[in-house]
């Protein structure tokens, strides 16, 4: 049990406060000769970076990774890699509000109530900044995966904002980094941006939900029962911040469905692989990647900052009323993109390592006898 | 890494096959002097157990649980507890249309792709009839939370059908004894009886949607970041067979609302205890409890063993077609109910374990500094 | 932490008590395709077997395993593999002698301290019969290792009983089937027999030495710092009943030399693989294997139940005498022969999966670039 | 399996290279409400320091340790602490002689073996540089000692080096302070001081012995089969450099003990506890802790970097001689000592909680029944 780790051959730890000097993360199990400088990660965290529109919170952070480990000549030794970021926008302010009182739908009280005590300065281990180790450690992973299975590709986007849904026929990659939102439909990303400047000026927030492809993932990644890929994935979305659901290809919907209607029909591909008539299935059947697109979604909850007043109670019990002042996100799910990305990726790269443990080959073995 | 087992502290190892002589698990991690016999846990498989009604699999097991070890005078000692159930009705049957093909929405190709071979009988280790060992571990954790929180009662109910919902306003915790489908609403569950009816008859399956609610759970179980409670219970629920989808209290709904309408304001209740007006948050917060009610949804897909042919590929890369025959269960979802509760007491009891070692008491703390 | 488990990816979970109605393990991560029946794995136990001399507990136990999971048509699936043995001659006895009193030497009173209770039958879990599942494991790693890396060989001698040693100019492996002792020095068998025939008589038990010498063992398993091959080895043999001491090589003796002739230097073998002038590492460099031959011993204790009446207390706190009688070993270290080697074989190949896991190949990189 | 990880409730993962710009470990699960300062770890650190005498590596470190994480006003919060220690004194160097061949008896070979490329300077992750980080995540766990088990108090003292013991009968731990050797009996301190620096001179090392003692533990720490205290003991004395033996209480002189005179005969103190007529068990029975002094030996190997030339082979596969030039230890069982404690705290502190999350309270039941 490590309540700040994650991962199995590639295992990453986190650790920080949002207003402490740093923040940062361990990453152990990365296969050596892996060609890594800062140059590979940084651009993903700056990506993440928050402040970079009106939508997202008004921390300016420069987010400048170091790496202190675990490289030698701009490749990785096998060795741990441990990632530093400062905190450099640790704004000095009053915390007579938040100090002695609990926001409602924040983890300030649970926290209270488990350890007795809490660091109240930002949010401190809460805030969505510890995020940004995520991100570095995902480079990571990703370097790794271009090194071990260069087909694999992991992208995400926002795709519900509130009850505004995108138009799936209108979902068009190119469109994600035309707007702020990680919006694949350029049309629900114009109504968003008016949406979102409305609930930001009344200083209300919203909830979304993010989809993340990856696409060249093996067949044979996973296990059955406990080790399911799905579960690592699904215990993972739901360790991001706010995270309330996840779910698989058709997911819910697949609750919906008759068994003739959901069943993936195969058939063979020119390549020699299996090829399948639809994907509810999301690339995972039997908690083993089918070499399909992997498809994952997540709700994200409103951010609990907010600045209308609730009713609350105080440390000491006290029932009263609190406003959250602050520079919080009005979606904080936007910035949960490249994070969930992120963590797609760690989990690809360590079944990847997993599977090439016990299996010790890259898996399909369709219309051949393994040797 | 354990693909077959679960769990910190209190840790669940399954292993066996639909067709093999036996299966079972092995309880690492119980206290010591629980009261545990083999009728703490029969009932618990006896109201999981298949071929009660006409809903689910013909097959009939009788399920009978034996203690190897791990007792002593009818109490634990400490010592892994092995559970062992016969397989008792294997039936014998024609393996020549399912061995040499895939079935369509089925582990069966993603196991041969990853392993080179499978143990096509009955599913092997993919049947369902794994999830016996889950619900006689969920046994043993039942009596061990019996003593150390006795306030926790956890119990599930199919809240849909297909497209066909429960009224939430008739919702009746009583009304899940008195039909086959554990639904808490009368008039739903006689609905659903004919619309599965006419299903079963013409082959084909449908899906369903599974809510567990867990109360008396004591405030500060869990963790931040990567051993959140709402994470674990994700990825346990994820492992249950054609699980897609898991959402916490409001769940993806959370993505819909405003940070003013999805924050549970806080007061204080008469008993010292904080109280919250709504539970959008399904008792966690932080990824660590409230003291509200856990309230957890999963979605199950229908089974992909369906009497319509399907297009499929054999082992050997051909295309061809496929009907399953068999004694399948027109909505798997139903038997996942009390297997979803199994795994959330597994739950609950090693978080309280986990919290316990870290912390060294019952949490809680409002209005009171920690000794 | 599984206090009844080890192994990364190769993981062995043991239960049942010397008492109970069964014993056995679950073998989770076993490379699937490997040839596995009942015929692999029952030598390894009947050499374990008690009973098969004077010299060791007349415990009369037939050890056989069966194969409940995990195989199909004689190979490994990838399935976890549960294995069981029952239990056949817990004789019924009278416990009023042991019960309530607590053995020195022995875990009663640990247990007891602990747990607030134990199973007093037979010692219960802390019984050396635990041993058999280790034994049976081994048998599932051997035939792995069998495909994996033919080359490894994994054999153990007794070398030192009480104060008698082997000659190690006389070592001869062939030896070792020659004598009930696994002793290679012929002379110092002969001695021996005389030696514990007097110390079984009179009712006392002595201690033992076991080395292990693991052959064709590829280089580069094992890891830097808390992964290393060594510390995974002494850590495994203190899990085995009455070990209280481990060394690597040369060992304690590794302090009494100086730098200069402790290193043992390198040389380029014909195939193109370093060559040692000597095995002072015994086989093991900063944690990783050089592939040398891996070289351990272990020292085992004197059983505590021994027939001279010893000082005591009760469960109740009184001060008392006991005298144990029963089937006891006078060397219980003989019977720890085949469970170190199973320990070794299961560690070897747990750290195999590991490398090919983190690495991808074989290792073994000098005079040629990585690829 | 996490690499550069130890501990499972207390977990402590390390990082950091000999000639990186800084090294550091991240503490996960510590207790919250534990005083913690930098002034509580870098005494520690400062007894470890090199180059206090002139029988360790002249490196000059100041070793000052930074918290960055997991603390709150002086307190710990129960989130991860991330401590960092910068290098300051990585002198620049020529790498010509050492990066192109292997040190015999070093791990320069395996790694290159296993990983196909190392960084060399300095020793890269396999230099003792490393247990910095273990001696301060060691001033974490001492930390929570003395808030949850202030009776426990650990000291390491060395014992032999070379083939000069002590006399055990001149122990006094007031020595240890005043000798540059952590030696207990002052008249072999002074001895060895003469011995040391004819070995310094001659640019030859030598290897030692240390033995750890740990009071006032509580029984019932621990637990059977392989979670055995010693178990976890041996294999965290092994991860440090150059260890290649362990054991516990009587040791390997157990081998050649008879029953009747290793059993540690039990009588009942006055304080209700049970009292020992000796030690030869070194306070752990059955893999738990029986509240005697805990008492652990290793062998630490001298060290292989020597100015005596030495055969071995380059990168490429061709042999040569090597002379290791440097700022080396001629004794580094020497700095051995404060490492040994630092993990026997990190362990005991995490078979506390560990002890604390299944059993719920501090063991030792004699003559009371468990509540």
């Amino acid at each position: 049990m490590s309540m700040n780790s994650f991962g199995h051959l590639f295992r990453v730890t986190t650790w920080g406060e949002s207003h402490g000097p740093a923040l940062g993360c361990v990453v152990d199990g990365c296969p050596p000769g892996i060609a890594l400088t800062e140059a590979s990660i940084q651009p993903w965290l700056d990506a993440r970076r928050p402040g970079q529109s009106r939508y997202t919170t008004q921390r300016q952070e420069a987010d400048q990774v170091e790496i202190l480990s675990g490289t030698f000549d701009g490749r990785t030794t096998g060795a741990p890699i441990s990632l530093l970021i400062r905190n450099t926008d640790q704004r000095s302010r009053d915390y007579s509000e938040i100090a002695p009182k609990f926001r409602p739908g924040h983890a300030d009280i649970t926290y209270h109530l488990k350890y007795g005590l809490r660091d109240y300065r930002g949010g401190g281990r809460s805030s969505a900044r510890e995020t940004a180790a995520r991100v570095a450690a995902g480079g990571v992973a990703r370097a790794a995966l271009a090194a071990l299975a260069p087909a694999v590709r992991i992208r995400g986007a926002l795709v519900q904002m509130g009850e505004r849904r995108i138009d799936r026929a209108a979902w068009n990659w190119d469109e994600i980094g035309n707007n702020p939102f990680w919006c694949p439909d350029r049309a629900a990303a114009a109504d968003w941006a008016s949406y979102l400047d409305g609930l930001r000026k009344s200083g209300n927030s919203i909830g979304a939900v993010i989809e993340l492809v990856a696409e060249g993932v093996p067949a044979g990644l996973g296990a059955p029962i406990y080790g399911k890929l799905d579960s690592d994935i699904a215990g993972l979305m739901m360790t991001i911040n706010a995270v309330k659901g996840v779910e698989i290809g058709a997911g819910f919907e697949a609750a919906a469905l008759t068994g003739s209607a959901n069943a993936d029909e195969i058939f063979m591909g020119n390549d020699g692989q299996p090829r399948f008539s639809s994907n509810h299935a999301g690339g995972i059947l039997g908690g083993i990647s089918s070499g399909q697109d992997i498809v994952v979604r997540f709700a994200v909850k409103p951010t609990s900052s907010i600045l209308s007043p609730r009713k609350t109670i105080t440390v000491s019990g006290e029932e009263t009323d609190i406003i959250t002042r602050g520079r919080h996100d009005p979606c904080v799910g936007i910035r949960a993109v490249p994070v969930g990305e992120a963590m797609l990726a760690c989990c690809l790269l360590d079944h990847l390592l997993l599977h090439r443990g016990q299996i010790g080959d890259a898996g399909g073995h369709i219309g051949k006898p393994r040797a």
